[in-house]
């Protein structure tokens, strides 16, 4: 059987199945960063993403983008668990006629973003590879109480969006601002009881959160905020990497929170009982239940 | 100009050159490891590894060796390190054909070796490539007191290695047991003043000791263990891959090792003033100054 036979997330449970983590480890695979318990009063996130030439950026796009998108990306993945990030380490796979025009670009869309968000660079590796291959790997720490994980969406919660959606591989993939101050402001604020990025686009990672926490969901057609780069609702609903934060308050603080919204967060919808599955209500008030859909890379 | 005319090294100094850590790093860019403050009494030991199907391993290479050597490279960087190894991210390149039996074996590999060293493998990603790609980012944890770098090799040290080298390629480089064990023994019992893995070939990982040390060596081709795998002693000291450790310690201590030797360490030289750069003792006892040399990528 060829990988595509069980899909990205089915390779995903096999590996996990199999593995044995000790007490140390609060949350291994399965959510947007790693959660390991550490000395001091904060917990560890670790969290990597690889970025290959032709799927995640083309030959021709500026360096300077794809470095920055590199370490945005793990930024995104610190910010969906509400931590800082802090450190980072970069493996890069060159073809042997990479030009250091190429490189140079490509360091210095890292070492901007990596400086405006706080991160270190602290290291890498250099390899040979047929196509340019980055991976970055982050820690970051979160205070223990503001931890947020994709798995305590609660029944009556709503569900909120940092941003509009749809159309992100116009431009918005590459230039994308990672949620980590919102993310931030919301926990400290605010007190999540879920949240994930959105980088597989909305329908799937709300799918992350509703496996993670044994719940359903019903969404708006009329609620989602639709990105300029977006055609339609579909591109919202299924385009990946927007990397906007995707998270649950309960229905209180969520009054609270649009009562008080200064920075474009966006209810979309509720938080239901699990037997319901995920429901969307379009504009003109039918009702569909949608199962799956996405980006996934097999 | 290519990145082939600045080299790896070349590469890596462009970029270190160019970031801004903050004081918690007490190392970043340059050793087996970074080595970051943390909270507690130990300091946080941080490295990625890449490894790329036809650079470091084949198409027709038993998956399970290729999973088992994706985590032990960054077992030997740890242990160079003298740190305990403790969690790591995978992130895997795979081409669309891959076959579920070919991951299944290689996650195998991963977990079987990460196991036995008591490593959490907490996460990771998953990305479509044309080659499979695999890098491996670990965090381990060293007591203050032990930690080794490669830039305290003093005049008058004795250079040891762990075990025979050369000729890694016809197998070793897919079997060695990283020695973490072994770093932590010598770190703790003696004390030492310099480390790091033979990775690249001996002539340039004690380059890198002379080079962080600013030191010169004497080796002897008759205390340089070959390995039966080493054709002749140019192998011993260019072939990559060996991963056994390179250290050094003060005369007294060395003479205690000697003594007390149980593991299989051998003397293979001393460190002098940096200004005799790297001298080679042939086994006609002629002396031969040696520049350079060993694995490198571009």
């Amino acid at each position: 059987m060829n990988i595509s036979g069980l899909g990205e997330f089915g390779l995903i449970d096999r590996f996990k199945k199999s593995i044995r983590l000790d007490t140390s480890v609060i949350k291994g695979t399965g959510d947007d960063c790693a959660v390991i318990r550490s000395s001091g009063a904060k917990f560890m996130l670790f969290t990597c993403d690889m970025l290959v030439e032709g799927v995640d950026f083309l030959k021709k796009t500026d360096p300077y983008l794809i470095g920055r998108k590199a370490i945005a990306v793990s930024l995104s993945d610190i910010a969906a668990c509400a931590g800082i990030p802090r450190y980072c380490l970069v493996s890069l796979g060159l073809p042997r006629g990479t030009k250091v025009s190429f490189t140079d670009r490509l360091f210095k869309g890292m070492r901007d973003i990596s400086s405006k968000f706080g991160v270190n660079i602290v290291g890498g590796d250099l390899s040979r590879s047929a196509k340019v291959t980055i991976d970055v790997s982050m820690i970051g720490f979160v205070e223990k109480r503001n931890l947020v994980l994709r798995s305590n969406a609660c029944k009556g919660d709503i569900i909120f969006t940092s941003g509009a959606l749809g159309g992100s591989l116009k431009g918005k993939h590459l230039k994308f601002t990672p949620r980590v101050g919102e993310a931030r402001f919301l926990a400290r604020k605010f007190g999540l009881n879920s949240m994930t990025d959105i980088s597989d686009g909305l329908i799937q990672d709300l799918g992350h959160i509703l496996e993670e926490s044994l719940a359903g969901a019903v969404i708006y057609q009329d609620l989602i905020p639709l990105s300029a780069s977006a055609g339609n609702i579909k591109n919202a609903l299924y385009d990946g990497e927007d990397f906007e934060l995707l998270f649950t308050l309960p229905l209180a603080k969520a009054k609270r929170l649009i009562r008080e919204n200064a920075r474009g967060f966006h209810a979309i919808g509720q938080i239901v009982d699990k037997k319901h599955g995920l429901l969307f209500v379009d504009n003109r008030g039918r009702i569909r239940k949608i199962s799956g859909g996405g980006f996934r890379h097999f």
